[in-house]
């Protein structure tokens, strides 16, 4: 099955052969497996249609819950009343999903001898890159039946992708993937009509995507938030400067030392609130992926690192870490110990003092989460973490100290200052400079050195504008406690509702030719290859179904501690012109500036051509009269 | 300005003096009063047209950031190009909302001042019950200067509702309402496509609604989700068996004391779980109000008794009740030993064993919440509180009470037991009865006593159908482990997103006819006055508008420990056709027999009449050839 991609080409006339390849009455399999994305019927309703249309005795089969359904023989035929009923629509009710794995030799050939007992021509498995990978596997355990095996690219999280070697793109996203972001990107253009309404909440959405940021890209493109954070470009850091001051002291270059910690993140994100708020805008958007933890270097050193000192401890003592050190203190106490002990054993201890001061700024219940003993797998639970909360906490902490020295500050627009000096009967221009930082801008920033009503009482006294006996008149009062920024945040987790969204249009046509393909596939006489359609962003007159031969895509990985041989999945590239674009233009979104906010608000997902005119029920529902 | 309601009649025939006094040049400003509600911009349009339209030389102001803005003299003129701009569209972005309150007399003359200097004819405030009190308050100030005001009722809370004293209603829900429920519909009705299609969470949506469950109403008949809790109906509720118990043995009826508790809420919420998966639903949607335990009855009664306690602990000992107990643990058992020292002081001792009991079921944190102290007005902070966390900690509890009983197990279609059975070689029907409760039913459920693998076996065993010393057939062991059952959930907020949606269609001719009101009751001499719109669950060429006086609909309530005179809030009336409705027809939409979920998706929000038709961004932007 290690064959090249092959374009689906609709040959205008066909051989005897090829007709009859096309034609002959076929029994197909379908079965969904893993998480639900909008589109799904629309692959089963292509293959159906294509089926019947080039024999309408072929038959079609659905496997009930995901491949259990196929291990179990629970299947439902799938008639033309039931595709129609689902055309469109979203979620994968018709024959439901689940996520058992078809991994061992036993269970592939329970699956093949439910198939042959449903006499089927071909198996269609509609998944992630699992569940391609595994239709690759049982493609190959099925050859000798003749049974074809097509995998389908599903996943709202966008990390199917394939080029070929030569970069041009044969699969350039799964389906769902557009609807999901769409849902999300209403979602959040929600909020931020919300927020600049209010003007009072920093809204941080995190969406779904563990292991890539594409939600994140795509939404944060729909939307133009003040902050998108992506994994993949805090995975790329480098710090520069702590790196290059480090080299002039001649010392040897370790890289894991400067990539991205959450302390340095946390800071990225202060600049920025920081920055709008000197504008006014003490408030804003924010969209962090859910897998964002996972890209931070200094995690990702972190467990390495716990996990080899403890593995060293049991080993060297014949005891058990957790055993020995049952509290987190003690535990803390060991690390300490091992930092200052083992300064002088090498150049590059396991954990430094470094390690050690980074480690004991995180907060109190994710150091614990790091602590705590592993799963069987000796895998940290990052599942478990509220990913928002702690990134945001250090956030939070981080604004304290900045408000302390002065530098988040609520910038007030200066018309607004002069107006209110004006109706106070006082003179704006004789005091701006006594109290702003740079009295002549459109925006004033109150003194740093002002930060409570004593200071600038201080400041007034100091600049001979007030005796120190006599109390600060109301107005400076009110002017100070205007520049007084506090910082609240509102959290929001978009997923579920997003993978279950109706599809856009979009999804909806992308997914019925995966099916159409899927069928010409089968027909061609191909296994083992996932279905695709080349040129997905150009006109639908000029999509290219292909099928690209899945084990090419496949290299060995790391899981659960063995080596697997599974497919790719497909992160953000840095390279790519989605990146780029993004990264070109966000600071345009920041708008740290006197200009209106950048928000942009996709709209609604909608198929039907039909105004939306509802009125409430409870309304119409009130208004009726019963006769009781 | 107690004056009657009034029609707003268009008369064909004016005479002079009414012509006038629509024709005169006019200055209007408007105001947004508390959070967003979709249909604020139509608001402002529809004043403003009409204003224009009578004499193009009216000038129409908006105050910046809500009342604030009207206290410090900030505004903005709106002109037709901001209008056009904002027109349909959601938030409040043009003018920006505020919480700040007029409350005081100086407030008033502060806010007087600065309505003369802008040379006011009329203010318009739009804004929710609190904001269309101050309204009438300000109407009544501003009166012999001349300018009118009038009230807007907006709020997405629905809870701002007007009958006359005979029934008819004048104005049958705020504008913003329909737009937050359908925009959470939306969100909840893909999570019901995903969670019927992945059929293992259950998803549990808390809205937005602190006070009135209209949202949830709405939302639930939007969706038809399997459980919707309505907080009036729990406020009402009297456990009746427990009541006539009592009645029985002769003791004095306390009726507080039979009202709903926590628990009795998690054994509804749990019976209704548990019915579900009998019948291999083993998911679902429920949705709650936030406000719901300011609904249940033993929470208000417990923070009205500590309240008590701590205030006669204080008196009584001249001590701090906190700094006695400092820690939660002295605090319960200075509890214990009140309703045990106290048990013969009297019928209704303040604090019993009973409520000692009940309290100390709750989980610890909310216990904690509850005993800390109060803020300044000694009320108890609900919204510190995870309101869905409390309830669904201890739904989790119950259920795992329920699942070692062997009442919570996830029933199994026959068809399949039977062809799992004939795949494995066994006879369904032999075994069936040893198995199984109800053998026979569609949906077989394993008996209530096999709630392990050991006590499976012995059920074998006892039924002569395996030998003690066998193994139990593996057939078995996965018979029995699909009938066990795990309980999953996902919980999410839907509030500031359906706040910041775009509005519907029906909002928006709503907000704007509201507008078009609010410009007749000013040119018609109005003052005082909350423009309504009557007839609004009919075609909008019936809608009659109207203007309600404030003053009529105050009533005294006690705001932070004062008696004040404010408009009443609506809450949902359990007498109200929605509700009657909602009432009847939930049982199917629980949907526990052998029946599809009656799950409802009521689509997408959207005003424009054309189909959605973009791609992914990335894709499109990746695809892109860029010169470089």
């Amino acid at each position: 099955i290690n064959n090249r991609v092959q374009q689906v080409i609709i040959n205008p006339n066909p051989d005897e052969n090829v007709k009859l390849g096309f034609s002959k009455p076929r029994h197909i399999g379908v079965v969904f497996s893993g998480g639900p994305a909008p589109g799904g019927h629309n692959v089963i309703a292509g293959i159906f249609d294509e089926m019947k249309r080039f024999n309408s005795a072929s038959k079609m089969f659905g496997f009930i819950k995901g491949p259990e359904g196929m291990l179990e023989n629970r299947y439902i035929e799938i008639t033309a009343g039931l595709v129609d009923t689902h055309r469109n629509m979203g979620g994968f009710n018709m024959i439901k999903t689940g996520r058992t794995k078809i991994d061992s030799g036993s269970k592939m050939e329970l699956a093949l001898t439910v198939c042959k007992g449903l006499k089927l021509d071909a198996l269609v498995i509609i998944g992630g890159d699992d569940s391609n990978t595994n239709a690759a596997f049982l493609a190959q355990h099925f050859k000798s039946s003749g049974i074809k095996v097509i995998g389908i690219p599903k996943t709202i999280d966008g990390d199917i992708q394939v080029k070929t070697e030569d970069g041009k793109v044969l699969c350039a996203t799964s389906f769902g993937f557009h609807s999901a972001a769409r849902a999300f990107a209403q979602n959040i253009a929600n909020l931020a009509n919300d927020g600049s309404s209010d003007i009072k909440y920093w809204h941080v959405c995190k969406v779904m995507g563990r292991v890539a940021s594409h939600l994140t890209l795509e939404t944060a493109l729909q939307t133009h938030v003040n902050i998108a954070l992506i994994g993949e470009e805090l995975a790329d850091y480098v710090d520069q400067e702590r790196m290059s001051k480090a080299r002039e002291q001649g010392e040897q270059i370790d890289y894991n030392a400067y990539g991205m910690t959450l302390r340095h993140l946390s800071r990225m994100i202060c600049d920025i609130i920081v920055r709008r708020a000197a504008f006014g805008k003490n408030y804003g958007l924010m969209i962090i992926p859910e897998g964002i933890l996972e890209f931070i270097n200094e995690i990702q050193l972190f467990i390495t690192k716990l996990n080899k000192i403890i593995a060293d401890y049991n080993r060297i003592h014949d005891l058990d870490f957790h055993r020995s050190f049952p509290t987190l203190n003690e535990k803390l106490d060991y690390l300490r110990r091992i930092s200052q002990g083992m300064m002088d054993k090498g150049r590059f201890p396991i954990w430094n003092i470094r390690d050690d001061e980074l480690f004991n700024q995180l907060p109190g219940f994710f150091r614990e989460g790091l602590l705590v003993e592993r799963d069987l797998h000796g895998n940290f639970q990052f599942s478990q973490v509220e990913t928002e909360k702690i990134i945001m906490d250090m956030v939070k902490e981080y604004l304290d100290v900045l408000r302390e020295q002065g530098r988040y500050k609520v910038g007030i627009l200066r018309d607004d200052y002069v107006s209110l000096m004006d109706d106070a009967g006082m003179d704006p221009e004789l005091f701006a400079p006594t109290l702003f930082k740079n009295p002549q801008d459109k925006y004033v920033l109150v003194k740093p050195d002002i930060i409570s009503l004593k200071t600038l009482k201080l400041a007034l006294v100091n600049a001979g504008m007030l005796d120190s006996e006599e109390e600060t008149p109301q107005i400076f009062v009110n002017i100070f406690k205007k520049s007084q920024a506090e910082f609240k945040i509102q959290t929001h987790f978009y997923g579920y509702d997003g993978r279950g969204t109706d599809p856009t249009y979009f999804d909806c046509c992308y997914a019925y030719n995966l099916g159409l393909t899927a069928f010409h596939l089968i027909a061609g006489g191909a296994t083992g290859q996932m279905a695709a359609i080349i040129n997905l962003e150009k006109e639908i007159d000029q999509w290219q179904p292909a099928g690209i031969p899945i084990a090419r895509l496949m290299h060995l990985e790391e899981r659960k501690g063995r080596l697997e041989l599974v497919m790719e999945k497909s992160i953000v590239d840095l390279e790519s012109n989605a990146f780029k674009v993004f990264k070109a233009i966000r600071e345009d979104w920041v708008a740290a500036c006197a200009c209106p906010d950048r928000f942009r608000n996709p709209g609604a997902i909608g198929f039907s051509k039909e105004m939306e005119e509802d009125r409430p029920l409870t309304l119409q529902l009130n208004a009726l009269q019963f006769q009781e």
